[in-house]
């Protein structure tokens, strides 16, 4: 029965605006950072949950803050205690502390630090298990995957028992799809060709790499110029045909009619999905959008605070795909909750990728969402952004487009220590 | 043109948990808490720039973080050019930053910390100016006015042209709702004998207090044992009769059914309306409870974190009051594009007082609803918590259950030094 003795809270950055990867209308120079848990207990073995809450740099130190008011609600407990009721554990790390829990509530600086805590305590957990997250979540009876859940302000679309149900519809199949998932791996997309501020040589040739790579879905920023969007849309269908999936990215920046009239002029490309053309917030404007740009479908997500939120852009017909985001909710506890949702609704689940470390961790949430609960790879694309996976100590392993499945035991999110070490800020190496 | 030279961020907080004021079904043990910002010049006379947002205690520390990030934006700068463009500067604090951007947006941490610079940057306007805020803007043409917002992401609502319609809509009678205001004040309620965990003996003896210094309006906190929150409205109802309002507020405590269910429950003390019935965030949830609730009516506002939440909260037909944060909200940029909004949709506005300087604020925001904006007082209350107002230099003054118009210049929110000096966290003496 070990107890958690330590937390340690890292503000890791990584000076990636440098070369203007990952530039989009919104973020223009993004430092892909981290703020990077480690729990250690009295075990005796090497065992440590790692966990991360992804930001984009500057600000990254507020959240290391926030994670150090929250640490003395986990440190001194027992693991044990907490895995055998991690709904409990969730609803105290979240709101237990009314006078932290008012800084959201849920959602903001306070619940991305929340989520890396409770990632590293599902990390911890599969690795002392020898399985890793998706394996040890498959391995779960509905019961017991329930039992992980806080249903707070979600009961009016979803209760314990029809999460049951719909954990049980699929379950005598399991086996199948864990067997096929093993063989072919998870079906991603890729945005590597279509950042802003790449040349038109770059794109061409990027597209052409990604193509021979097998890659069969492709994304695109837009949000810039209008005229500018069109011509990069156009090279992009150039090169991979219209048989292939093109989607677009706006990152936020059009106000609600402006979206709607911006993504009817880009209607000619037949993007599968239109991401993030407003606030992520408005809810009613995402289903005013949706009403309007049809056949374009309307994804978002990445933004999406909490699960009250995605309950309404679910109610309100808001969204075609789920772009759930697995360090903004509030770690992979309620992570699952959006998940079921969206099964009851019929929304398929295209996680939010790239930053560091958010396709290690994806990888594990799709493959839960196909083997347990859709039993579907209908709509469902996971992000893969090719950005740092090298820190990692189990990165990702893409073949031909798809997704390997992870094996490693726990949630595929430690990084090497060097690589801690050396993006430490502001004294590591890399930011010398 | 003098310059902002110094950002001063501290962290003051009031040991209020030693007593039990203000515990509510969520909120059980709050030491109000100030992230207290001090905006220093080069204009070399005594005038500086208060703001201050509002925290329960623990975590404030983390809002002086993200006040400290967000400080660069504004030192260096000019306040003449700060001010001759309200809109553009809080654009540029809120979003120019697109790293700082990524911790909301638009919410938790970084909201509030922004809330507290910007209504600094207010309270040093206003004081140079000679003028208090309400007065300030009062005094502004209706195109002045619009300058100072930014209407990103609500221009499906409200355009900038609309919102000058508005503002003209009754300008020709500004100067008789000033000198009423003047006259007899605005008209607020009060929470004192509505606790929880007031014994009867104290809530009786409260009630009879107020009523003696002449309230009409009390509220009262629910959400924890339904036959309790039913016993302590029947002691209230006993005290005020059936002539005065009665409103009751649950403090996110239920899910939507319960919502429905237990103020059903209430109705036969006729509240005037049920307050955070549910999660704030749930726009769809309160637009369904306030259907099935009715004729008490919804009220909601203190934790919705930004103008887009609250558009939609109006687009749905959600609340039947509009219970605003002054210092939630990023500042009074935000908080007159609510009051627009709110206007356009016929919700009076009620904005949430109480806790450390938030009557100090609203005070301001009520008189400009009604002496420019709505010009009536049909369903507007001004909440009035009895608490800690000792320690600001201008603090509310109430006659009769109204406030009194502020006359000094600025926001009202300065306190005495001595005051933020003694419950400086960790040192002061109110925390040896």
């Amino acid at each position: 029965m070990p107890i958690i003795t330590h937390l340690e809270a890292r503000d890791t950055r990584f000076p990636t605006s440098r070369h203007l990867d990952g530039s989009d209308a919104m973020n223009a120079a993004p430092d892909y950072s981290a703020t990077y848990v480690i729990l250690s207990t009295d075990a005796g073995d090497s065992l440590a949950g790692h966990g991360l809450t992804f930001t984009i740099g500057r600000g990254n130190e507020v959240c290391v803050a926030a994670v150090e008011a929250l640490a003395s609600r986990i440190v001194g407990q027992e693991l044990d205690t907490i895995t055998a009721n991690m709904g409990r554990f969730w609803r105290d790390l979240t709101s237990g502390d009314s006078q932290l829990r008012w800084l959201g509530p849920e959602k903001g600086v306070i619940h991305l630090a929340a989520a890396a805590i409770i990632n590293a305590v599902w990390d911890l957990w599969a690795k002392r298990e020898g399985k890793p997250v998706w394996k040890l979540l498959a391995d779960m009876s509905p019961e017991e995957l329930v039992n992980c859940l806080d249903f707070r302000f979600v009961t009016d679309v979803l209760t314990p028992e029809e999460a049951i149900a719909l954990l049980r519809r699929h379950a005598d199949t399991r086996d199948e799809r864990e067997r096929e998932m093993r063989e072919v791996g998870y079906p991603g997309y890729t945005t590597s060709a279509g950042w802003l501020g790449y040349s038109e040589e770059k794109m061409r040739q990027l597209a052409r790499d990604a193509l021979a790579e097998g890659w069969e879905h492709f994304k695109q920023k837009v949000g810039g110029d209008l005229e500018e969007d069109r011509r990069r849309a156009r090279i992009l269908r150039e090169e991979i045909g219209w048989q292939r999936s093109l989607m677009i990215d706006a990152n936020q920046v059009w106000d609600v009619d402006e979206a709607i009239a911006n993504v009817r002029n880009m209607a000619e490309f037949a993007p599968l999905w239109i991401e993030e053309p407003t606030s992520p917030d408005d809810i009613l404007g995402h289903a005013e959008i949706r009403r309007r740009v049809a056949p374009v479908g309307v994804a978002t997500g990445e933004h999406c605070h909490n699960r009250v939120m995605f309950k309404q852009l679910f109610q309100a017909g808001a969204i075609d795909y789920c772009q759930l985001d697995a360090a903004r909710l509030g770690g992979l506890n309620e992570v699952l909750l959006v998940v079921l949702m969206a099964a009851k609704f019929g929304v398929p689940i295209c996680p939010h990728g790239g930053g560091v470390g958010l396709c290690e961790y994806t990888q594990h949430i799709s493959l839960f969402d196909y083997i347990c609960v859709s039993a579907s790879l209908e709509g469902r694309l996971l992000e893969y952004v090719d950005h740092l996976h090298e820190h990692f100590v189990d990165p990702v392993r893409i073949h031909r487009g798809r997704y390997q499945v992870p094996e490693a035991p726990g949630y595929s999110i430690t990084m090497h220590a060097d690589s801690l070490e050396a993006h430490q800020y502001p004294h590591g190496d890399a930011w010398r």
